[in-house]
């Protein structure tokens, strides 16, 4: 049998009971480790978090907090090896794809250590000045951010098993609140030992940082008022969790980031080779294939003007037929394989679902493996498919077909564009390409209340802009509606979900105590 | 039979059918008015709403739009006689308790005209500087808040039928951001009057404002994605709520503001007859008695040291001795009735599950009505509950009875008082009565976590400050865990629930154009 990773919780490393589940490796099909949360004692572990971790967080000011993110970066730099490695095995990711995943996890904690370092020796933020509500002014209200008593705990997705832990992470000990872990199973490996080393490397104070591996069951059952919970998954389990007690009844705040049909909009002014339409077709070729597709923010949808229905779905099928798809270990190789069977098996059916109401402009299914047994490894070529009439299709703007797919649509009018855009009922990202700087500008405003992120590109932008999909710190990453209507990173914005607000209403004297130990939140 | 209440929807007025729910007047008994939803084309109604109320109202700027509550003020002030005459008939108040509803009603109103003047003329929101994204700076991200495409829903509570709905229907409007309120049905009539007169000044856009009142069926399964809900009620029904599909699958953004068991904290300081001894004595017999206790912020728990505990417990016995209870109509009466007898045998049941682990200090039950039947009114005198174990006790610290009741309890340390107070799970409001400032400003940042609101007294505020219950629209209005989790008001914050934030990443000159719509929001 393989080895049984061990979870961190209580302070203490523990083995869960049983056989566990067999994590393995999505190209080659062999096994790779087991995990397993049966049997442990969640409620005594996450009150470890809470009393132990929290307390010993809290004692800290911001700028001891964000040194320790420091800290936490450095030992992760030092095992990086190790991760790419993991990644390989255990996501069947390419070394340039596995790097989306570790070296945006690293970017992320670095910035929120050097943002965290500005709010200097504080341990509650200032949330805009006090206001008077006396006529004198003597009698006054201050809005004060304090962290949470509580833990926060976060459901991951297995897309992004380093990113997707140290994203939430950083905030969330730069706030002062103990984070519990529960990574997808199937690529819990490369999570697990991140936490392993950082935990190991004594870096932070006990019961700041905890990890359980494996089945969820009991974990919403152990939750506080006080806690807070960020889930990122599918909007399926999304609704299941929010029905939990926990939620429903005790109030614990939950954030939530699930499906989302992100889309690109090419502008009327738009032209074959104009530097737009360029842009356009390399990062939708792009958004298609990096981690296979398997991002949240992908661009699913990408609207054009009728007149360059043609020529947009040529040129991102050239750019698509270059793509070798296979074993990531193999230097030819540009596109590794999704992170399972199961998943490949999603995906071929999210396509037959999409194809009903469209046709195949590029089938990458029908190109041969490279150093990749078809029958084991859960590699995929790029779809892209096209759709002439998207008013009256329905599936291409509900269905979340998480692979290297994404579908064409011409439009008529940039009215019924955006209408269209909107029909994904909230997404998390639309990117704008245009060669007019004043139409992203428009389109922005019009599109940002159903999308946490517009992208505007144009010839200014070309060479400087950090790409549709990379979900930037200093961006807020989440969407309403389908995708979830959370709210992540933004820069320091992202310390609000693990703060409560409160307005202290007191005398000057008082209130002086407060700006004695807060430092205000910069805008 | 009575009046049926019609109710406004799709742009127009419409009797539910039915014979409907009847109004009564609970000291009398008498019938008042009936409401009925009964039938109602809610899908017509809200769409209506979104696509022509919305439309209308976000075309217009903050400016414009704060205008329009300046209108709206002036139509509710012009009508003023007429809102007290049904706040005594329906709800039992006295004329200052109506008065605490109405008038504030109009102060809320008034201070978001204000502040809403200040925006100029913009439609969208800035939420911070933009920040470079690339390394030169010419590719950045901006933080926007857009209003939602959506209509907002307020579900009501019985004891604030006129504030209720505005201090809601303030900010969203202010948004752009279409309003359907279905307010409690048992006070129903003074919200659909005011509705109703605002609707026939004409001052606000076609489909901006609209009201249900009877039943909720239905309601919920009416939105859409982009709707906003925002809820005061009991803790169960907003379990009820949170489970239903539009909040668990779709994602509609609810805030909820539940029970809350509010305490008030006397510091080791204070002494027979010093100020802060004589402030919380006050305050407590005031919270007890403005609106027969039925108010959400009121002080339910009353945390005083040992030492204090004989004597707080009969100075506020005093006071409560001195509370006259019956007809409002009788100018000899300081204190009306609950809302009905329906609360009024929920206050009882509540009063014997309490008594069970504490004990009368005062019984403002035995006391005789004055102008009233206790057969038929909905009247009760106030009742000082008294504990010196509170360790031991737990009704105590869960059970919100909604009515002049409080419960008095002694604490031996400050962190004992203060874990006492967390007991509750997350409150809105506590109040910190201290002679030394320093303590109130200590205590503030180590309950502002659990509370929405820290109201801080000392000697230097005594004449100044606003009352431990008032909500003042300055500041946050709202808690965590037991409380809902929810915000509302807060100046300008309020605004947040009716925006979209997204962030705009773009070069310089797209970003110009949003510059040219948006306002930066004030801190």
């Amino acid at each position: 049998m393989t080895e049984l990773l061990h979870n961190h919780l209580g302070g203490r490393w523990q083995a869960g009971e049983g056989p566990g589940t067999t994590l393995r490796d999505p190209v080659l099909g062999t096994d790779l480790v087991r995990v397993s949360s049966d049997g442990l004692d969640l409620a005594a572990g996450f009150a470890f978090a809470r009393d132990t971790g929290g307390a010993a967080l809290r004692a800290l000011t911001y700028r001891q907090r964000a040194a320790l993110l420091g800290e936490v970066g450095k030992v992760l730099a030092a095992n990086k090896a190790a991760y790419y490695e993991i990644a390989t095995a255990n996501s069947g990711t390419t070394q340039k794809d596995s790097g989306v995943d570790i070296e945006g996890a690293l970017f992320t904690l670095g910035q929120y250590a050097r943002w965290g370092d500005t709010l200097g020796n504080a341990r509650f933020l200032l949330d805009g000045p006090a206001v008077p509500l006396s006529k004198d002014g003597v009698f006054r209200s201050q809005h004060l951010l304090a962290p949470t008593r509580g833990l926060a705990l976060f459901i991951n997705a297995f897309n992004f098993p380093a990113w997707g832990v140290w994203e939430k992470a950083g905030p969330a000990l730069l706030s002062g609140v103990p984070v519990v872990v529960k990574p997808a199973t199937v690529t819990a490996w490369l999570t697990q030992r991140m936490v392993h080393d950082v935990v190991e490397a004594g870096v932070l104070p006990a019961g700041a940082l905890s990890i359980v591996c494996g089945g969820s069951a009991g974990l919403l059952d152990a939750l506080q008022p006080f806690d807070v919970v960020s889930f990122t998954g599918s909007a399926d389990t999304a609704a299941l969790l929010r029905r939990h007690p926990a939620f429903a009844e005790r109030s614990v705040r939950l954030n939530v980031e699930a499906d989302s049909l992100n889309s690109a909009l090419l502008a009327p002014d738009a032209t074959p080779g104009s530097a737009a339409f360029e842009l356009l077709v390399g990062e939708v070729a792009r958004e298609m294939t990096v981690k296979s597709g398997q991002k949240c923010t992908a661009i699913r949808r990408v609207f054009v003007p009728e007149a360059l229905y043609g020529a947009v779905g040529e040129a991102v099928a050239a750019k698509l037929r270059t793509t070798t798809v296979g074993n990531p270990r193999h230097d030819g190789v540009r596109m590794g394989s999704l992170v399972g069977r199961a998943q490949w098996q999603s995906v071929q059916d999210g396509l037959a679902r999409l194809m009903g109401q469209s046709q195949a402009l590029f089938d990458g299914r029908d190109v041969p493996l490279v150093d990749a047994d078809p029958a084991v490894a859960a590699c995929i070529g790029p779809v892209l498919l096209g759709c002439t009439t998207p008013d009256e299709a329905d599936a291409v703007h509900r269905t979340e077909v998480f692979g290297p797919v994404a579908t064409l649509m011409s439009y008529r009018s940039v009215e019924q564009a955006q209408a269209l855009i909107r029909r994904g009922e909230g997404s998390l990202v639309v990117s704008v390409v245009a060669e007019d700087p004043a139409f992203v500008g428009e389109a922005a405003l019009s599109l940002a209340d159903s999308h946490g992120r517009v992208h505007g590109l144009t010839a200014e932008v070309a060479a400087r802009h950090t790409g549709h999909g990379n979900v930037m710190p200093q961006s807020l990453h989440g969407g309403p509606g389908r995708a979830g209507g959370g709210e992540e990173l933004g820069g320091l914005r992202a310390l609000g979900f693990y703060h409560r607000r409160s307005a202290v209403q007191a005398g000057e004297s008082a209130l002086a105590a407060l700006a004695a130990q807060a430092a205000a939140l910069p805008q």
